[in-house]
């Protein structure tokens, strides 16, 4: 993990950019006296694209440090600035077309996306994990929130070092996926959009049904995908700070 | 409205029994300095029975006058000292009968255990809000939380003074309210117990996604029917601080 920039912002948050090996990635750790206790850890999903999704990540970054969490995330694989798979461009493409031609999108398209994303992502996020848990300043328990879902249930089901995970149900979830999330154990706060135009709503409570964790909330909102009102971010955070602090 | 009894606990919250007319009711007021101003108020709904529920509802009324409100309740028709009702009792008898043999709730037993207490008690919630708001210790705004969730969602539809309801989705729903939902339009915060014996899940869904109201969340956690979580009821506490201070 290498560290090639810095900066301060005026709440005390410092925010860096970084690389494990090619994947950038930032992280944000909270102003605090020194000497001051290593912070726990929220990893920052989000659909890919670190520049485009830059001034949301940033915001939820600060609202996190406010709370006393450093903050971190990565690219996604095939997003930002890292390279294409041939194979994922032409699965967005088919399911592009499906959905403006207003037809069903097939299982076999979903997992064509979605499959080779979560296998390639998420040993990714665990080296990220390895990495940041050896700085000084950090320290455990470690959260997850939002992002592709399906790299949230994976991370979730497989990563011992994540306790709890924020998980936005609003992108296509894999048949195979809630085999996976009957494994999942730990406590889940799942967000859903009533009104998410490329989302599926039932499979959306399919999914939520099929967690195997003893606490699960889903806390659904009227509104379309990036409507997510304040005060279900707010309540969000109030759940990782429940089980993380 | 009559004061019957009256006694102070040790948080400073005043409790005092009432009669209207032939209804019993509590009315709960926050330990406050004289010449504080007026306090919002927060009806607390209930399934019928105020003394088999006091230990609930003390624990909910104390709860919301921390957060600075006045509580009030009173007794459903056919419930608790209040005369019973034959025909209420033979839909119950009939609806404990279905359920007993497993066999499906018809609409036709939903409509009449459902819609008559509707009816009944809607214009007796209306009452006490008359006499309570005509209190000097009690102002506005009003908002309304739990009980039988067609209860809510009619005094949503019809009562302009209530500005925001907590509604538990804990109780079968006649066809005839999904469309009262959809008249509905005030800011809505849904409860539900996602594994709850004695509930019909889709119809809680599908009345979730009728109502009218611009702001409504959907607050659904793993548990039976007595098992909201205690920060479920946190959650649902913030949404009324959120609309009615």
């Amino acid at each position: 993990m290498h560290f090639t920039s810095e900066q301060r912002f005026d709440d005390g948050v410092l925010e860096r950019e970084f690389t494990l090996g090619e994947i950038p990635g930032i992280l944000w750790t909270p102003g605090s006296a020194s000497g001051s206790a290593p912070a726990p850890l929220i990893l920052i999903g989000h659909p890919g694209g670190l520049h485009t999704m830059y001034p949301r990540l940033v915001g939820r970054a600060r609202h996190s440090a406010a709370d006393g969490f450093a903050a971190a995330t990565i690219e996604l694989p095939g997003s930002g600035d890292r390279p294409r798979s041939a194979a994922a461009e032409q699965a967005r493409a088919d399911l592009r077309r499906a959905v403006e031609a207003g037809e069903p999108v097939s299982d076999e398209i979903v997992d064509r996306l979605v499959l080779p994303l979560v296998d390639k992502a998420v040993p990714e996020w665990q080296a990220a994990l390895d990495a940041l848990l050896a700085l000084p300043e950090i320290g455990g328990p470690v959260g997850y929130s939002g992002g592709v879902i399906s790299i949230g249930v994976r991370l979730a089901r497989v990563e011992p070092r994540i306790s709890a995970a924020v998980l936005f149900a609003g992108s296509y979830v894999p048949r195979a996926m809630f085999e996976e999330a009957r494994q999942v154990t730990i406590p889940l706060h799942v967000l859903l959009q009533w009104d998410d135009e490329g989302n599926d709503r039932q499979a959306a409570l399919d999914l939520f049904d099929a967690f195997g964790s003893k606490e699960k909330t889903l806390n659904a909102n009227l509104g379309g995908h990036t409507g997510v009102p304040q005060f279900a971010g707010d309540a969000a955070a109030q759940f990782l700070t429940r089980h993380l602090r």
